[in-house]
């Protein structure tokens, strides 16, 4: 039995753990999850049965991990300890870890919904879409990764919601994203988790087409 | 100097990074912010001048974290070793710490806000407001805490959402939500912190009716 057992699909945020699985080297079995047809083992991990959910077998146990941000996290803690901060590097490697998944992630989920805080700013975590990306923006303008000079398991999903964002148009394409975005695609860990999800993207759409 | 300045207001989310502080039996200067008049030295900290924010003067270095959950697991790693899950409790610590700071406060938040996922679940990373507070209200059931029998730092910080949510009734009130903050509620730490912060309260409404 492989150490991980990764619930995903390709057209999700699946991908994020994916990369983050490459980083670590880990040895994972994939289970390709349709929306429509969820397994049993999945939402027995997850009664939200949300992707991607990731399952370590470990001293003969399982435990499940889901959230992007923490499958993320979870495999530098269990697999990659090279991928962690050193104790320098904690305040920014959790800080912004945990903005890019509460504040970054609620303010580009408002915007696609059409959602305004209005007046209310003090009211939402986030302050305002415009001074988070501001926020996001200052930092990315002066460190070159999440840590400063050194990438770490923190720039797999900032990073990802960085791309994310540019690619749908749900963050502004300021100069400092691209310029990050461009440093974190060149990981070979990114490469690999992306050839594998394009080619399952090409396939099912291949699939789909011939049937219909 | 205090190997911590803590940036704070009594009625706000630094009552969550105050309790913590206490978990920790951190050495903190506090630094009461107004709301309308707060210092540079919080906006050098952090742009968007949240509220709570931690400099920890460390090493010869200040570094800056916020976002309640970050300061919460920061002070763990830095302060209170005791309180990080051991190696078997990681899954369940980081996976409810982001679900809480990701899922739960985003959902929350649209329901105070009157914001409404509609039929567009698949879009928001809670799904619905219901599947959020049943994910939760499934693992309070069958948990004593985030990581099952023992109190770690992540009930500091998802316990804070569960009091939050059933004061300001942003959560239903479910029963094994009001049996975790029973719970929580004893730790002494929390009943300090907690003391300090309504003595402040108290202090603050009764200098503003003698202005009045």
């Amino acid at each position: 039995m492989a150490e991980y057992t990764f619930f995903f699909n390709p057209m999700s945020r699946a991908q994020i753990a994916r990369w983050a699985l490459h980083e670590a080297k880990a040895d994972y079995e994939p289970v390709l999850v349709e929306w429509d047809n969820k397994p049993q083992a999945l939402f027995r991990a997850n009664p939200m049965g949300k992707l991607p959910t990731l399952i370590h077998h470990h001293n003969g146990h399982d435990h499940a991990v889901s959230e992007a941000a923490a499958v993320c996290h979870y495999l530098a803690e269990m697999s990659a300890p090279e991928l962690l901060p050193r104790p320098e590097e904690k305040a920014d490697y959790f800080r912004w870890l945990f903005f890019a998944s509460g504040p970054v992630e609620q303010a580009t989920t408002a915007k696609a919904m059409g959602w305004s805080e209005g007046d209310r700013q003090r009211m939402v975590g986030f302050g305002s879409f415009d001074q988070t990306m501001d926020a996001l923006d200052g930092w990315l303008s002066t460190h070159d990764y999440v840590c400063g000079d050194r990438f770490t398991m923190a720039d797999v999903y900032v990073g990802s919601q960085v791309m994310w964002g540019l690619r749908f148009g749900s963050m502004p394409e300021r100069a400092s994203f691209k310029a990050y975005w461009d440093r974190c695609s060149q990981r070979p860990a990114y490469q690999e988790g992306s050839a594998i999800d394009m080619a399952l993207m090409a396939e099912m759409q291949g699939s789909t087409k011939t049937e219909a």
